[in-house]
């Protein structure tokens, strides 16, 4: 089983905490499946994932104080292994886990994902809990001081104690039996902490070891561009920035990112921009609202993730989103050239814009993607020579609004306020 | 109560860590406090601190892999309070914490002190145990990321949570009820977390809740200059350097720390150069050794930390004590230099030695300590008239080996290699 | 001689930068003084000191792109000692320097000063010029990489190369023979460059060389509090921030440093909290403009520097000054409490405000000053025992504006928004 | 013109500096380009590049205290170009600077190479020097405060300036002229220097400029990673390590670099391991001495710096040359991998040792090879199907010392303490 070959091109998918933060249930998974399967799997989308505190009997309660209560209350095996909250997720009652949830999913044509935190449960570990498959116990593995500063529930595992790997075996034996297809580990990417290098190494081999080819990604970022080599061997994606949401400050600040990840996506290697922020939003967090970005803003950031290759994850409500939003993520050749490219490089980049280029493996035509950081509408003559030596094309297309037209050696492009120009040439 | 009234000289005793780690048991500290009364008390010796984990069942078990075994087990009461290992601490069962203990060392005209660390126990936070006069619980004024990196037993305490003052209260009425005159907290004066600064004044109020004039010693150092006001007004004394050890660099890397702190002595203000790692050391490490400093580097050392006027805490196995060493210890002319010394300060540093005047309070007398800290004997001429403007001398005492000789303007001195000139000036 | 003897007190005086920047002529110097000499000296000010670039041509011509114009044309004599634009300092022509200004300066019963850059002209070292009393030449001593970050006038001079002394004893002897009495060197108190430490203790020695007793100033801060013993033992006064000027923030930011640097204030030893940035300002920096601290926020400014004993050296035009800012430098109180005090402490400070005390050494009488952050009134009643234990006192004096009243245990204070209360008790 | 066009293959060739450092005559050049003609130039070696301060009179005279005399006298046009020093390059006399000794090298078949500082001679700023094809003046241009921290001949360039494009474009004409194949750009890679990014583009622009093919190679390292795509974009070659001697541990520490940069390479960009420390070195530096690699360990820096594709700039004295060096640069299989590789991938490193692989992209058979950083001989076995999924060979070629054998799915290696094993697999 080798992870670059079920991975292939950069995932797609839905996950849930942009909108209902800890809160998630059984209920509102299925609902947004289905929406999913209705409306969105045609264009690609597939993967549906809960996001963090499944296992949580509280979460959520304490806002705005706390995301993540404190000493809360978990539901959890003998083995220390966190399970489902029965009263959030019902049909885990009985020992069943995510079984029947992924079960359903799957018969949707969907693919199915949670997110873990990296290392064990405290409470295991102050309970000396037994590690199945080892002799070892819970407190011999986990590490007392290596703990992660924004999430209370874990204790970080010590990389080359028995028991470690273990562990992290007997947890995806776990998810495999449940028929999970994708896990979101967090507390790990940005390597906060020693162990976390190692760590991931750990979950790579418990995927290997489960047998189930079972996609690994990586959160929070940023990653770590020096560590480049480790993410690409061990993991599918990583993300190289911290959480995005939906302000313009952030999504500017990914040129910079992807600037320095470019020569890091390949088959199975995939840089992540983090979750679309878009339509309804923040339910979960007490205070729901619309994606503040605007509808340029909006088309920047799907034109940079796609022809950067990030894997796209939606993070607004499915079931809520309106037409603009829909059209947006429904649009056919932003998606080709996100599942499709190779090559993508930056160009140019400073304070009025960048320019990015890149290619389509399948059908060989290019693509250029103007941006424009002012406020204001701006216009830009590309020389297509200097940008592409060696090829020359007859025809540009312009994915928004999807209009074909013909082309010299020049092409003249136009940007709304914090818009994008993306062509594609032939 | 003025925390500085009843402090007003540097503190002197004796600390069970560099001997006993976290092994030291109630029949070493009585054997060990018999000898102090019949030896050193005259000299003015006079605390016995018992240092870390007296509250552990298996401390200093997992030598040399754990000092501090991660969820090892502890006495505590129903209040999440930690009690003496009633194993090591016979006297104490049946509830009575240490009040039998500090009782004999009353007897002996001692004073009693022991260590704890900041915070509260994480168990106490797991299992949401209460706390005595509040109607808050352990979970919810435990920060769960806020743990000391090198020792795995506590959780800091929010600083404004009510509940928090009320724990620390809670544990320093039961000290004042047993009989407690000093004690030293840890992981709290280099202040690696942020509560901490906030957690000293709480320990400052809990002392002047609890009615007893307790002295507050803060560990570990290095303690931060730019709080130095901060230290002044809430605590007695403040170590200024981490574990100090029984090695040259270590002796020698005092002479700056010393350099930065001179201004801030004052009375019921004393930074804290640390213990004195004299005599036999490290059993509770697994390795018992005998003081690797020279002679000449053990009196340089007391030379520095008396005209500093640091507080003396004795690291050494007392009932082990070599002749030697007693005879340093038991030096009346350097103790009148560090209990009676004001306005010492240090007149020159370079790679070749250091130089530091100060004055007697009570009889006026002044103190020149030449060091050097080559390898080599060294000789100087020193100009009294420039060190000592406005003053002017006729017999200078050499404090090693106590001779008093005639002297005009000039002193000259011979120091061994690290070693020290002192003389006391009339 | 010795440092501390002349210079017992803080130094009061005047600054004429913060008017004139690079700008300043004999004219204004002499307009000034005799201002400052009818309407100021009997409240104690009087130094008059010139500040940076008195040797630039061309100095002030290219604001704002640049406050010291790169390369610019300088007043230079054959050993490369910088002297007096001869065409702003019409006296200084014929190699007279700043003499005949000084002796106008002496004759209206003032002190003189000039400002000083750490080190020795770039164009001297380039040119390989000789220094007076030394066979090195200028290339040889200046170091090639150790330049200031905000200038572009001078190299810094190597410590330990011959010469290098030789270099600030002929810049002194000149300065002597001109009857300079106070000297201002900046680009060395907060050690940006390595050598600057060393540099500090070189100039002490060209001063004790020269002669002549000068005060030593440093700039710009802040000064780094563990090199406090170094301060205190080469200079007379050291910067503890960078350059202030008139906004609340900056005086607000104040508040720290004083209390970082209050044990560290005695005869001859005097952290310096910067400038009065008073009246009319910023003239040679191309917009004139006035004081833009409201009037309490210029009292809280004084009370500080006042009781925290920091040199006062007005930055206004003094022949400009109003009515009110006229008072405020002219508050006897006030100047006694900055002369005469001794043992200012902070004790409280917080978000709301701080609270200082100290002790007048002549009176006996006791200060008290209460300051307020916030930007409404505040009140707050002082516990007079707690504050000042041992002490009873029967009368207090408001020092804005100079009204005695009966006081008992309690004194109650109001403080107008980022105001300060000031008072003297008896 | 494409800067990527004309140096599609990592460059090799020689450069003086580390035998000659900052001393190398005319006559040194010759003779060695001359030996390269010879013995070297049929594998491949084509660059002749002479290092640093070849416009130094007295380089070299004040070593061991100095590299680079402050202040030195250095040959320059009226342009403030500075031109070979014509008593060590006699055919540069009367203007006609490296012209005739590019002819020279051109002759013997070799291609030319200078290496330059960044910047503008501080000499020309303080002289204010005019500026060729500009209006500007060199102290227009010239950052007092932008220096290199190593080296005191230059003051770096203000990005934005009229005339700083200008400076550059009048230096790159003249050495275009010269006939200059290959720039060495110094203190400008790893950007100690804020404007060092902008003057890495301005070389482009001038080399663009000037219209000659001139390879653009930039020092020091280390490169900052994630400014890869800046390097890409503007320059062929550059450091990613601080200057690489001939000892272990700098060789050891390269893994880590080529880990970091491994996907950073391809046609016309290079990241740049340093010059191979081999053979005799240190003449110029005032004490001589042989290669202390071993030579397993000069293996192993070989192995590393082709299979990564760095380029190979001979750091020797070429006439010196022994057989064993000699034949370890001759090493055809070694200079393919170098020359035709593609794809290098880090897929282990750790304590013990690392595993690269990488695919030729001319023959298509692969390579692999081990490192073994332990003192002592090492074997493994490699699983060839697990490093190169989808690919099957029958024959491996060790490259040391090119002998071929059957192989199947395992290949078995031995490595010498420090050694590598590298083989071709077809």
């Amino acid at each position: 089983m080798n992870k670059n070959d079920f991975c292939k091109r950069p995932p797609m998918g839905w996950n849930s905490y942009d909108y209902f933060d800890t809160t998630v249930t059984e209920k509102d998974v299925r609902e947004n499946a289905e929406y999913i399967a209705a409306n969105l799997k045609e264009y690609g989308w597939e993967y549906v994932v809960i996001d963090i505190e499944w296992y949580s009997y509280d979460a959520g309660t304490q806002q705005p104080r706390y995301q993540y209560i404190p000493f809360g209350r978990s539901e959890m095996d003998e083995y220390g292994r966190l399970l489902p909250c029965p009263e959030r997720f019902p049909s885990s009652i009985g020992g069943k886990g995510f079984a029947p949830l992924a079960e359903y999913i799957h018969s949707l044509g969907l693919k199915f994902g949670i997110h873990i935190m990296r290392g064990i449960p405290r409470l295991a570990a102050h309970l000396h809990m037994p590690i199945l498959g080892s002799t070892q116990s819970a407190n011999e593995v986990a590490e007392p001081n290596n703990t992660c500063f924004w999430n209370p529930d874990m204790y970080g595992l010590r990389p080359n104690e028995p028991g470690s790997q273990e562990y992290y075996n007997s947890i995806f034996a776990l998810y495999a039996e449940w028929g999970v297809d994708f896990i979101k580990c967090d507390d790990i990417c940005r390597m906060d902490n020693p162990s976390a290098k190692e760590e991931i190494r750990m979950l790579h081999n418990a995927i290997e070891n489960c047998g189930r080819p079972i996609v690994l990604s990586l959160s929070p970022g940023p990653a770590i561009p020096t560590q480049a080599w480790w993410y690409e061997e061990y993991a599918n994606m990583w993300r190289i920035t911290d959480d995005l949401w939906d302000t313009w400050e952030l999504v500017h600040a990914m040129f910079e990112r992807c600037e320095v990840w470019q020569n890091h996506v390949s088959e199975g290697c995939f840089p992540d921009c983090d979750m679309l922020p878009f339509g309804r939003l923040g339910k979960g967090f007490g205070h729901e609202w619309n994606c503040r970005l605007t509808k340029e803003e909006q088309k920047t950031l799907m034109a940079l993730w796609c022809i950067f290759r990030s894997p796209l994850m939606l993070g607004a409500c499915p079931v809520l989103l309106d037409e603009d939003t829909l059209s947006l993520l429904t649009n056919r050749r932003l998606i080709a050239m996100q599942q499709e490219g190779f090559g993508a490089k930056q160009r140019e980049r400073d304070a009025s814009g960048a320019l990015w280029i890149s290619e389509n493996s399948v059908t060989g035509s290019c693509y250029v993607a103007c941006f424009n950081f002012r406020e204001e509408t701006a216009e830009r003559s590309l020389k297509l020579k200097k940008l592409f030596p060696g090829r020359s094309f007859t025809e540009a297309t312009d994915i928004f609004p999807d209009n074909t037209q013909s082309v010299g050696e020049t092409l003249s492009v136009t940007m709304g306020a914090h818009g994008p120009a993306v062509y594609e040439l032939r």
